[in-house]
């Protein structure tokens, strides 16, 4: 690979890089480079958007690099100092060792397992007296952290800031000391914290980290961040066929979005070619979402499942193959049964009988891959099939009494 | 002592009391209480202004209560952590101790030395942990410590504070915790810090302790407060006729300040029925002077020396008694001498000759205590003898070539 495709890799994504030209250096000089990335000590249960950092981590390792997964237990074991928030309750040794195995089983999905270094900042902080930290906040200035962006707004609202919430952001800085970072991966809400390991670096006396923000994917609906309160995310841990199902209901644009955050088998110089395709007609977009969708099948359930799933997929929307790897709902019907309109309504897919009815006349409605079309027809307990309405709203149900 | 005379010599001088209700609460119940005051840890050299604050803790100590003399050698022993300080150098445990030693040969001669603790900060704050240390900065906000005035006038005018700065006042506050402190005394500037202390006492289940804060005392010039660089100070080292001197030198107005804030010997009753013998002439107000003088002498040095330099100041200025006790000065002089105008100001005594012609025109300088009028008498070296310039103003000199 020549020095400009190793740095296309891992700029891809990006959204800054400080400072390229020292990023560039420090590639050419063949040593395999420390690559750090902190997280919450919490119980983590990770969807797409917290992988689009992971990609990066395994970007870097696939290109030789040594890649630090932090887990930030020293400031977790404190919890919430003011005591206002009973929720943050401080974590123990045993929580944390806890979380940290939770993490293992979800990020080794993406990670490579034999070049992660996994590492607890309570490992050196957990060792530091409190004359220590007061040495540490000596290294920055109260305006300086004032200007963080949450502060400077919280400061102008007359909300308070605890004066230990200034210590934070120190924290994560002297992580970087303590591990030597050459560089630090993060959300790019993250930019503050990242550069407050470049000044501690050079305090101590070590060259500054290369700080590389990743931006926030956007969910399914490709305007907000995925968010698990949002309900637009894939958990990675949802089964195969909920993850086809829902990568294949985003729009054309998200789509290129995700390729360049989540793929790994499609380059950008190949997305370009692809995008050429769709345009002229050459390629149908959905048939690039089914490759988007089993290569993150695959991540995270393998290739035999990923099948499966698209399997179960063309069954549901195009008719043909198997559908047994769709997820099955039950919906409780009257004893009577229920018309076509409200059974659709009852299993979620129309937000109203008179919506379905519409779909009904629109030809959108789909039983088992054909079109449906009989209002009066009843549906009772028993029945089982697979509904659609349009291409992207589809569910395998039972009925039940 | 009735409680309302009490009250009376606990509030005698001070400048705030913070909740002078709960402090007659507290000395009502007949507990002794714990009274902190605390100390830099560098090498002190004490003039009669750091008196001001030992005397209350006298008065607190004449009245059974338990003094505790804190050293801050916490901080002390970091430094200037932000390195840009170099004269702050962090001392060694063996500064602390030998400073401390300093300290005791000082003190004590103003606090009882057996109703005394002496205890240094570093005892807790040496056990301390970073996380300790993170759990206190949580005890403030940045909005509330910003209002400390020196805090508030450098963020305004864009000088930076370090993060650290914001712990120190945290450190004075928790050493009340630690000491279960009933009191806490300190100087006018103090008294956030102060507060502090209430603060923190009530989140650890402490009743919050009672500020008392002391002023400032002005200088020999009466405008300034004492300091040495000003050089408007009296060491409580000095010898006891340097004392004395310097002390018959200040102005009536503040005389009557200093024997509020340095006299035991007269109390408010007493110095309000002086103050009118003055003013009704019963009492010439040089004679209140001497006894002030007196009192400060041999607090320092004994009554033996301080009655030494009483008669060697009576020498000097009104010509009887014995000037042996007096400092005497060297000054040089040329082959062939100097006039009376010259030598008075060689000898620091006039501004200038023509000041010094002026005086002698006014029958204003003595020599050994009688008025001196020749101008064109020579002096040359080998001469000894007492040389004054109206009545505060004289000095023993010797004359050398």
């Amino acid at each position: 690979m020549s020095q400009n495709d190793l740095i296309d890799l891992i700029t891809r994504g990006a959204d800054e890089i400080l400072k390229p030209e020292e990023l560039a250096r420090r590639l050419e000089s063949g040593r395999p480079l420390r690559v750090k990335a902190g997280f919450d000590p919490t119980a983590p249960d990770l969807h797409l958007g917290h992988t689009v950092l992971l990609n990066k981590m395994r970007q870097f390792q696939d290109l030789g690099h040594q890649v630090i997964f932090l887990i930030g237990d020293f400031t977790g074991m404190i919890g919430d100092p003011t005591g206002k928030n009973a929720t943050r309750k401080p974590l123990t040794r045993e929580d944390v060792l806890a979380n940290a195995e939770t993490y293992a089983d979800q990020v080794f999905k993406v990670l490579d397992r034999e070049r992660t270094e996994v590492r607890f900042n309570s490992e050196w902080f957990g060792q530091m007296s409190a004359a220590d930290m007061v040495r540490l906040a000596a290294q920055h200035t109260v305006a300086r952290m004032l200007e963080r962006d949450d502060f400077s707004k919280r400061f102008a609202a007359h909300q308070s800031i605890a004066i230990h919430e200034f210590l934070y952001p120190l924290v994560q800085g002297y992580d970087s000391v303590a591990l030597k970072a050459d560089v630090e991966l993060g959300g790019t809400d993250q930019k503050f914290n990242l550069l407050m390991g470049r000044g501690l670096q050079e305090h101590y006396g070590q060259p500054p980290q290369i700080v590389l923000t990743m931006p926030l994917l956007e969910g399914l609906d490709g305007v907000q961040k995925m968010s698990k309160s949002l309900g637009n995310y894939i958990g990675i841990n949802e089964p195969a066929i909920d993850i086809v199902t829902k990568a294949m209901k985003i729009g054309d644009e998200l789509m290129w979005r995700w390729i360049e955050l989540l793929s790994f088998e499609i380059s950008i110089a190949e997305a370009q070619r692809l995008r050429a395709d769709i345009d002229s007609g050459a390629l149908n977009p959905r048939d690039l979402k089914l490759r988007l969708a089993r290569e993150l099948a695959a991540r995270f359930h393998g290739a035999v499942a990923a099948e499966q799933a698209i399997a179960g997929w063309n069954a549901a929307v195009r008719g043909e193959g198997d559908i047994s790897q769709l997820p099955l709902t039950e919906v409780a019907v009257p004893a009577e049964g229920l018309r076509i309109a409200a059974l659709l309504t009852a299993a979620g897919l129309t937000p109203s009988n008179s919506e379905a009815s519409r779909k009904l006349r629109e030809r959108a409605v789909r039983i088992d891959g054909e079109v449906f079309e009989d209002p009066q027809r009843v549906f009772t307990a028993g029945f089982e099939g697979v509904l659609a309405v349009g291409k992207r709203n589809f569910a395998r149900i039972r009925l039940v009494g």
